[in-house]
C-alpha cells in the first residue's frame, strides 16, 4: 500500500484521527481513518524475584478501573526507555536499576497507530510518586502464583498486561521460583 | 468517575470519537476524548496440537503487514462467539468443531473502548475463504516452536497475538507437545 494523502481531520488531547489516501497494489485508490498516539511506555516492575507491582487506575475505554502494569505516553522525541524510567518514577515512586526492553506491540493496528514498548524493570528503589493531574493511582503487589490465577480468571483485562505477563511466564520462568 | 455528557466529534467507517464530560470522585468536571469501536473477536486456530494458523495483511496502524491471528469487528448486536466463528471462515476457510473463550481485553483502554474477545479453535474442517473488500490476507502455518522464537524475536509485533499466544504457551502447555 503506498500513501498518497493525509490530512488531519480532529486533533484532541491524547490522539488525532487522520484521513488517508492509499494506492493498493492494483493500483485502486482507498480511505482509510487512522488515530494517530504518539506511542507509550509500560514497565512490568518486579518488586523482588517474585512479586509484581500492579496498579488500579479507572479507564474512559473500559468506564472502570482496571489493573494494569504501570505505562504512559512518550513525550515529543522522547525515548522509550527513557520515558519508561520516568513513568514508572511518577505512577509508583520507583527508581530500576536496570530497564530490559522486552517487545513492543501495535495494541489495535487496524485503526491505530501506538506502539507500545514493554519493559522489565528490576533492581528498584523507593522514593516519591508524582502523578499527572486527574491520575487517580492505586499501587498493589501481586505474586507470580496470584497473577495466574487472576489472568486465568480473566480478572486482568488489560491488555498489555496480559501480554507482558504472558510474556515472562514464557520466556522468564525462574521469575517467580519463590512459589 | 460519572458520566455527565457524552457527544460525538467525528464518525469514520470502523469507529467514532465521542467527547465526554466526567465527574471526578472530588466533584470536578473533567473533559476527555474517547474512540468508540464495536469490539473485535479474534481467533485462534489450532489445526493440530502443535501447529497455528496465522494470517498476514498490511495494516494502517504500523504502516506495514503484521503477522496475525484472524480477528474481525463485530457487526451491530452480534455475539462474539457467532462474530469468531465467522470471521476464522472469512478469513481461513476454516469451520472449527470447537471454540472456546479464553479471556477479553482492552487493547488500550485510556482512548478507546474496544475489547477483544480471544477463542481458541479446534477441530478444524478446511473449506472456502471470504475475503472482506480490500483485504489482502496469506495465512501460514506456525509450530509452537516457531511461534516461540517469533515471540522472542519480536517479530510478532501484534498486541493480541502476542497476548493470545503468551496466554496458550502459560495455561495450555500440553498444546505443542509435540516438539
Amino acid at each position: 500500500m503506498i500513501q498518497k494523502n493525509r490530512e488531519l481531520i480532529y486533533e484532541g488531547r491524547l490522539f488525532k484521527v487522520m484521513g488517508v489516501t492509499l494506492q493498493t497494489p492494483e493500483g485502486k485508490d482507498v480511505r482509510r481513518d487512522v488515530i494517530e498516539h504518539p506511542g507509550a511506555a509500560c514497565i512490568v516492575p518486579m518488586l523482588d524475584k517474585d512479586t509484581v507491582l500492579l496498579i488500579e487506575q479507572w479507564r474512559i475505554g473500559a468506564k472502570k478501573s482496571l489493573w494494569e502494569i504501570p505505562a504512559g505516553t512518550l513525550d515529543p522525541g522522547e525515548d522509550p526507555l527513557a520515558c519508561a524510567a520516568r513513568e514508572l518514577k511518577e505512577e509508583t515512586g520507583y527508581t530500576a536499576g536496570k530497564l530490559e526492553h522486552l517487545f513492543t506491540m501495535y495494541p489495535s493496528p487496524g485503526i491505530l497507530d501506538e506502539k507500545m514498548h514493554i519493559f522489565l524493570a528490576t533492581d528498584l528503589r523507593p522514593g516519591k510518586t508524582n502523578f499527572d493531574e486527574d491520575e487517580q493511582i492505586t499501587a498493589k503487589p501481586f505474586s507470580f502464583r496470584d497473577l495466574r490465577i487472576q489472568l486465568k480468571a480473566n480478572n486482568i483485562k488489560d491488555g498489555k498486561t496480559i501480554a507482558a505477563l504472558g510474556y515472562l511466564f514464557t520466556f522468564k520462568p525462574w521469575l517467580g521460583e519463590a512459589t
